[in-house]
């Protein structure tokens, strides 16, 4: 191996786009003069870790790559570039106003973090810059699918080198740039690097949805600039639902005058959207979800409903009834005009038309409707659907849009120009693929219902198991995670969305090797911090909702308390606690986040501490102190729930606080005196423990399992004698997980 | 005295407004059954504290009152009023949509902090309303000077009546309602009472300079509803600075093109700020401050300027030599021009000028300036500014403005129209009365200087000791807290403003009489976390801002050093950090807050310790933790420092942490050991503790003299015994304050 550097990522990846000067395995290994069966083992361990090994002698110990995500190509190098006070840009060959605003704000960035007063303007000498941004042209004028994204970013002892076919390539290379930042004794530095990188999909999405919650202009933009630092590229925009219209239409201005509480966006700020994603590199793709979840459309416009009306905005969660009515000629009519007002407003190539769970039941009601199925010979409502997203696809044509829509419009007529956006599974995906339609994945990135990073991390758009063939696979332009709004707030959104997004941008990005659980959490919080420089609340407004909640600033307890409960998942929120679009979404619930970090530690503790058996004396004090910790919150919590009324549903969760932890304790007191537990002590433990783990205001303990663990490894000391660790701690493990009911 | 209530706060006070129904102390007096001597001494006694008294019997211990202004009377009752999802608004007499508006936002808040789902209309009926908004007009169409503010609120255990002349009124009204929600086992709800109130003063006003840096519109916004929140009525907007030029002109384009960096208010904004200031009964008035402080004008316009030019945007903090020529009328008919098309943007009937810190060096090298000067016959430059005040006053006038200008227009000449902005001191202001000009106050209202908040509250428009009859004393409007812009972005301006301003807004609306230090804070607190659900950012950047600074969401050491420090107070900062507009404001100087709460509490809890004397155990445990976290927070942040160059210019308060610390804990030690510490020890520890009080990174300790004092009370316990607790205690103080050299 070369002594000054080790190769951590080098691979081919499926290239969509014309990007030249791509660093393959083959071409680097022809370079080396090392023994290739070795290189290829690191880069196969490197791979499989996902995990940036450190140059040999060059950078300190504690410097780990942050690059989130992975870039198809990273080579560490020797030598680190200074980043201080003198730091300036060469802005080389194209520039634009677009590019000039980008290095701007990524200067405004670098200054946030290092504290420097950096020059603003872009003219230092090439020869001496400390960055020279290199882009061969502008790219397409408005985003689309087809820009080439690519990049490569070179850094050594002298410069750093930011090479790209188009600004939009430039400015993924920027956010890696910034992303390379690091800092010691000696002051910040970028590690001498070479990347190359371009995305293994091309369509990299966020849909919010801002029908159910109005979000303001600032939320969009925000999240707008966190997609960027990720680099995901499509903002969906799911601007109608049952409960609330949200774009001005000129044509139709009952549409958004009466179906959205006045919380709409005006056209000029739809441009204004546009323009500042585009700006960032984002193509904006607007959603009409047509013909159900249309109720405030029908509440100014019901002639073109199937149900005679009238209509109000609806204030509940759910599938309802009202649909556009899709055999009037008159239907047609509105939506040539309205879809063709909504063409010249949105830019984006490709138009979303919904399409999804209208069961028909206002349909089968309608005696007209029946009237034309049967003189037409349209057997069933799902045909009549399929002859509805016809005529609706001839209207976008004729005004210059590609279709998509939900899973399920495909139906055996739907043309092939259709793109599908599958939700359900990606079967559906798959299906369209392999006949010969587009599509896109979001099952598996439905982020409103609190699965952990992981979960999402590992959904593939192409599973390993997939059968698709290399042609059919083209098919999968890639996935949009998918933030829907019924139980989010301008306050509470961006803790719904980030971290999280990020772990699935990574997926949509990097190569598909890129799988390790450890080092994406690793990451994943570094990113998350970093995002709060775009202004992203994730992070801050955790402790404002505590702090409303508890109506002090001493939030402590709650703060304990909310680390180890999360959300209920899937629809089970909506089920336990009932509430409506009018709600406030200020309980325990809202504040409480996704993918407890907390609870993250706290089982590696408990493995480490079981595995130290029979000793048990590793991590113990840790694991105490975390213990101690939530007995004192659970007995706090009693006197402030007391003065916040508001906290009154969350008195059980307390109690069961104090329960968790006085039975995590006894077990560590009994596995580190070496006096096994009676089976009545853990039977006993196990069955307040299930108690314990039944849901309360919605929200879930997430520590269970691994408490569990500890009585059940308390009571099974005398087997641990006649087993092996490994046997041992398996078991434990299998005897604790959720569905394991006490004897 | 009657046993259902006591009577905390009720007075007269000088009421400018015509406002019906007021209580009075002698008419309050003349309802009693009890002997007077007696309630007149309670009610003294409860103004000296401010500290409202609980109800007989009635509301639990923990429950205080924390209206924040005071509000000019205040009578708990027995009982409560209940506060759940059943709660409705009935509203009577006038409506309009500003109230209905100012009701629907109420609703909103009062929902968010009990997790109540309410309704969101207001057509209960009138007699089981939980609460009547009673109003008699709408009031003056632009919010104006002579608005009658008033209201009476009253609260039974079956609804809650607000009655005002105005929506203005109920607007004030609606914010003393949310503030008396309180809760407890029994849940939500507002204690009985009764409340009379109007303002103090009629102008109470907050200054937002965005020409050294510019706000984005959400800052602008959410700081208007904080305002709102504490019954602030006037937004100065300062528009214009020799660094930016922040509005839009149609006239003269070039101010806005070529002045601002792009950054600047559209006319569409203004109007949009000032329609939203209008909702919350809030006028606007914007300041265009010439002929000093003009350099941004004159990029675009250098033909009115008293030197050549060309100029450039200023970067740099400081006073400097633009000024518009004031003897050309090419000047006059430019002002006209532009001042007319400011005055038909901004309703507000005053406009202010500006006028202050010229300093005329221009004018002094222009030979046509001063040919100017000796054919007209003015002597100096003071003059010639006063024939230029006289001119634009004219030119006002025609636009329909009241003319308002910071203390140096106050010359020989100035109009009687003219209103003084005194910014230098109360002396101004009284001697502008004295002359029959009316006035405003900002000295003592520097909130930009970094004082802390109990300072600005003793600061009076009208202090205790004014030689002012009630005629010249009328003349005093009110006052302004001045948000000046070198130092703060959009991501720190609210810490600043926030929420020392409240105290500042008590000053101008309460009785004089409310000036309990002790009490304001624990209201402040209360108030500050509360200002947090209009979207205020002054509590949850700070923990935004340190993981930045940490590079990590692991803050806790910084967070300790951060709580003990603040930034340099007055102009020191600047002096001893040079920075220029285009720095990052992101350093520890950045995060750090004003009125350091942790100093604060450290300092009671020092006194409490050394007044137990000669024990010395009250407290100890207390004092010994918060000194070990010091110490420890001290050891942990080399490393952090280590990994964070942006904390560089803070390892010397991270060394002066442990200093601290030690010097405390040793103190500490001796006196609980009985153990008289040498006059050498404390000679060494005092000059420790001096070293440690020099200022780095333009930060501060806040604690030192109370560790001084622990110092010298350790070396001090000899002389304790031949000397009484009261004596000994003002030795200790007296030696310990900062001015006193160790031997």
């Amino acid at each position: 191996m070369r002594g000054n550097y080790v190769t951590i990522l080098s691979l081919t990846v499926p290239n969509r786009n014309n990007c030249s000067g791509v660093f393959t395995r083959s071409n680097l290994l022809t370079m080396k003069t090392v023994k290739y069966t070795k290189l290829v083992l690191i880069v196969a361990y490197a791979l499989s870790l996902a995990l940036p090994v450190r140059a040999l002698g060059s950078a300190p110990a504690s410097s780990h790559l942050n690059l989130m995500p992975v870039p198809a190509s990273v080579r560490l190098e020797t030598g680190r570039l200074a980043i201080n006070g003198s730091f300036n840009v060469a802005v080389k060959d194209h520039t634009d106003d677009r590019l000039r605003a980008g290095i701007a704000r990524m200067l405004t960035r670098l200054a946030g973090r290092t504290v420097l007063t950096l020059p603003a303007d872009l003219t230092a000498d090439e020869g001496t810059a400390t960055l020279v941004v290199q882009c061969e042209r502008a790219g397409d004028i408005v985003p689309s699918l087809s820009e080439n994204e690519s990049y490569s970013l070179e850094v050594t002892d002298q410069q750093a080198r930011l090479v790209a076919p188009t600004v939009v390539g430039a400015l993924r290379g920027l956010e890696t740039f910034l992303q390379l930042l690091q800092g010691d004794r000696d002051g910040y530095y970028l590690p001498g690097i070479k990347i190359q990188d371009q995305p293994r999909f091309q369509w990299r999405g966020l849909l919010i949805d801002v029908g159910r919650h109005y979000e303001p202009m600032e939320v969009l933009k925000r999240n707008l600039d966190a997609m960027a630092a990720v680099k995901l590229n499509v903002f969906h925009w799911h601007l109608t639902e049952d409960q609330g219209f949200r774009v001005e239409s000129r044509k139709f201005p009952k549409l958004h005058a009466l179906g959205s509480d006045g919380f709409f966006y005006t056209q000029d700020q739809v441009r204004e959207i546009v323009s500042y994603a585009r700006d960032r590199g984002i193509r904006v793709m607007p959603e009409f979800d047509i013909p159900g979840h249309s109720t405030s459309w029908l509440v100014g416009y019901p002639e073109i409903g199937s149900a005679p009306g009238p209509f109000k905005i609806e204030r509940r969660a759910g599938i309802f009834e009202p649909a556009l009515d899709p055999t009037r000629e008159q239907t047609y009519k509105f939506l040539d005009a309205f879809l063709g007002e909504m063409a010249a407003l949105f830019p984006d190539a490709y138009m979303h038309i919904g399409g999804d769970e209208n069961e028909g039941k206002q349909w089968d009601r309608n005696p007209q409707v029946q009237a034309f199925m049967k003189a037409k010979g349209i057997k069933d409502n799902h045909s009549l659907q399929a002859y509805f997203n016809q005529r609706v696809l001839n209207i976008l044509q004729k005004h210059g849009k590609k279709m998509i829509g939900w899973e399920e419009i495909l139906q055996p007529d739907l043309p092939k120009e259709a793109v599908i956006h599958s939700w359900r599974g990606p079967d559906s995906l798959a299906a369209a693929a392999k006949q010969g339609y587009n599509g896109i994945l979001s099952a598996g990135y439905y982020i409103d219902l609190i699965f952990p990073s992981s979960q999402h991390y590992l959904a593939d758009p192409i599973p390993l198991n997939s059968t698709l063939t290399a042609e059919e696979a083209r098919h999968v332009l890639g996935g949009e995670a998918t933030m829907w709004g019924e139980w989010v707030s301008p306050e509470t959104i961006d803790s719904r969305i980030w971290p999280r997004t990020a772990a699935i941008a990574e997926r949509l990005w990097s190569p598909r090797t890129v799988t390790d659980i450890d080092d994406m959490y690793r990451r994943l919080s570094v990113i998350s911090y970093q995002l709060e420089e775009l202004g992203l609340t994730h992070e801050k407004n955790y402790g404002m909702l505590l702090r409303r909640l508890a109506g002090s600033d001493d939030t402590g307890p709650l703060r304990t308390l909310a680390s180890i409960v999360e959300p209920l998942k899937e629809y089970r929120r909506y089920q336990m606690r009932p509430q409506t679009m009018l709600s406030p979404l200020t309980g325990l619930v809202d504040a409480a986040r996704p993918d407890s970090e907390t609870a993250r530690q706290f089982a590696a503790n408990v493995d480490a501490f079981l595995s130290d058996a029979p000793r048990f004396s590793l991590y113990r004090p840790n694991l105490e102190r975390t213990l101690v910790e939530w007995q004192t919150a659970g007995r706090a919590l009693g006197p402030m729930i007391d003065r916040s009324p508001a906290l009154k549903e969350t008195r059980p969760l307390a109690d069961n606080l104090s329960v968790i932890a006085d039975a995590g304790l006894e077990a560590i007191s009994y596995l580190s005196a070496g006096d096994a537990a009676t089976t009545e002590w853990r039977d006993a433990q196990l069955a307040k423990l299930n108690e314990a783990a039944k849901p309360r205001a919605a929200l879930e303990f997430v520590v269970i399992t691994s408490v569990r663990k500890l009585v059940i490894a308390a009571a099974e000391l005398p087997q641990l004698r006649s087993t092996t660790p490994a046997e041992w701690k398996k078991r434990v493990t299998i005897m604790a997980s959720p569905p394991a009911a006490p004897s």
